[in-house]
């Protein structure tokens, strides 16, 4: 089943909307099986509106409009409806009797704009709207739906749960199950092509690739007509194969992010971290305090801006600082070991480089960076050029530094 | 001119996804004094991308695509493209080898994979990519435009401001001014009581309400035919009015968020800060050195999370956190005037609280905050009561914190 979602309104197309509807029905449709094939975000002209809901009723078997359904000359998403199905609008004396009762529990008369709220497009099912005055409207075309909804959230979800679901579970195609692998460490194409021959060629079945800085995701999808069991057992099989190919390159499987795998482990083994940076000006911390009960693991994090902090916080030697320069790899480690040791930790962490957009030289152009982890074993120093802007730089640093000590303490759990 | 935006990606057809690059094109191209006619989002499937790519071209004048210009098999924006157009696809070998020098920089071999994206519909411009390895593309039929943009939003932003936003100055329909005042210290509903009056009746003028955690903006815009002046002249006289009704809660007027206020305030008045947090683990240092240029006024940031670290690092007295503990007006003080001290700076800024989900009492309720400041006058604290999760809680904390300094420069400016 093809489902078009169509959002009607001019405010959906300023530069500050969020589409909290679309969102909400995505989720609740993904919750019978049923996959949304696109969005389309119209404003309020009735030509266009018009044209939108004749493109999807010739491509989807299920559309959903939401919006334009209020009282004012805005509001024309019935009109445009009925104009396109070719069927006349009916007045609903009855609907207009219960929106008179809502503005009398209100106290106040039913303005006349609201009138043509009652309007019904021959031939629909009117879905009773709990939460405001416009009903909602079910028309069957053949073997084509389609759903008229409020904007408004509140009137959305009520509508939705109390009218719509019913009659959809009642033709659900399929269960359907989720899975998400979290990598970081490779580049989009180098994960790309370590899988590539494993995309599914089945109709039921999906493997989507999904990049930001410093992670690589693959969402795994699959439905089956039966039961759960028989959606999700192909993907365990996929997934098992992925790990095969990707190996430690994968973090996470729960949808868990690197700060929480790193901290949930750090908990589990009843260690303890502090964290020293100098580029990432505080974002590491902030991650790994991110996650609520962090307290039992993160003691402390010194965000050392200046030569001077480095020596003074964190011990780092000024012979290191003038021989290397404050973006070194003696510097990281120092600032790594003195971390660890000033603020007695298990693990001490560092970051320094240059996230830019200014500061960098031929030798270590802007994305240099060293990362360094310290432990009662050894100090280990990684180097990275990092590509893109100062936020780029900062959030691939973290995540390099956070994936060096969830390999040290995978590694460790190994040996 | 009519508009449309095709937004490519499976993953923005399910419920978790925000949808940054068409609100970033949208806020462009009004800024053109464009408006956007609708909103296409579709999946990877070449059918579904073919088809909106046909419906967008007959309808609009010009079409921007957006995402599926990656290397990996669900790429499919540069061959759904070429198919509606009836255009061959020519792989560039001079884009492939900037591509390869990009690699190169990062110390690895291209993937082969990474050879589509040199792909160019024939008779396509070229738009260079200075964030990454897609390339856009501008391909002009006959009064039509469609435009090809790669997905991530760095790139994209990049590639538009470089390349798509010279080509359209030159077709700009009418001249559109817009002017952002961003508050702080007041609710959404205080700020709308407040100027409700004002919202303008004209139809080329708007004014709207975007509310954010510890933010609400007003967000202003109007269109005249003839001249830049023309639109902005009512702007200016409605600013001067809300300005006079929110008065010192107006922190910015140029776009700027209040870490860059402040930032650029200290620069100018050359002087130097040092912060001290718990409950927001590193996110005021963060937001201070997210500004390019911070470290001429930024020095140290300290995450003191626990008692001890707070003691050694900021010489809170022992006594003070056994009698009021470590969230109360004194140790915020305290942490502040310690900062102050050790960090040698004009300004010692301080949060102590309780982010939660857990950790609060009757007394002291979850989202309880202490911000303090201290500089060669006087130490200040306040006392708030966040609602919302712990991210909520912490952003507010920042945002109070950095408003409390923005504040006393003020204070010392005026007087």
């Amino acid at each position: 089943m093809k489902i078009h979602l169509i959002a009607v309104g001019s405010e959906l197309l300023t530069p500050f909307f969020r589409d909290t509807d679309s969102l909400y029905l995505t989720g609740r449709l993904n919750d019978l099986g049923l996959d949304v094939a696109a969005k389309i975000i119209v404003g309020d002209e009735i030509d266009n509106l018009r044209s939108a809901v004749r493109t999807s009723l010739a491509e989807a078997d299920l559309v959903f409009v939401t919006g334009g359904l209020g009282p004012t000359g805005d509001d024309r998403t019935r009109e445009a409806a009925a104009a396109v199905l070719g069927r006349p609008l009916i007045l609903r004396e009855d609907i207009v009797r219960t929106i008179e009762k809502r503005f009398l529990r209100l106290g106040r008369p039913m303005p006349s704009s609201n009138r043509k709220q009652a309007e019904v497009i021959e031939g629909a099912a009117v879905l009773a709207n709990p939460a405001g005055t416009a009903p909602g409207q079910w028309v069957e075309i053949g073997k084509k739906t389609l759903v008229l909804l409020p904007g408004p959230p509140s009137e959305l979800q009520a509508i939705f749960e109390a009218e719509v679901w019913p009659r959809l579970s009642s033709r659900r195609r399929a269960c359907l199950a989720r899975l998400v692998l979290k990598t970081t460490g490779k580049t989009e194409s180098e994960v790309e092509d370590l899988i590539k021959d494993l995309y599914p060629k089945e109709e039921d079945r999906r493997l989507t690739i999904l990049a930001s800085p410093g992670q690589i995701e693959l969402h795994l999808t699959a439905s089956a007509a039966d039961s759960p069991a028989q959606a999700s057992a192909p993907l365990t099989a996929l997934a098992l194969e992925l790990k095969k190919r990707l190996g430690p390159a994968i973090f996470s499987e729960d949808g868990a992010d690197l700060e929480e795998v790193v901290g949930r482990r750090l908990r589990e083994r009843k260690e303890t971290i502090a964290v020293a940076e100098s580029c990432t000006g505080g974002l590491l911390s902030r991650r790994l305090t991110r996650v609520p009960g962090s307290s039992a693991t993160f003691r402390e994090g010194f965000v050392t801006y200046s030569n001077p902090s480095k020596r003074k916080r964190l011990g780092v030697p000024a012979e290191t600082l003038e021989t290397y320069g404050a973006v070194s790899a003696e510097t990281a480690a120092a600032m790594a070991e003195g971390v660890r040791r000033t603020a007695r930790t298990d693990y001490g962490l560092a970051v320094t480089g240059i996230a830019g957009p200014s500061g960098g030289t031929a030798d270590k152009p802007v994305g240099t960076v060293y990362t360094a982890l310290s432990d009662e074993m050894k100090t280990s120093v990684e180097r990275v050029v990092f590509l893109g802007d100062r936020e780029r730089v900062q959030i691939q640093s973290t995540q390099k530094a956070l994936d060096m000590l969830r390999l040290r303490l995978r590694e460790k759990e190994d040996g």
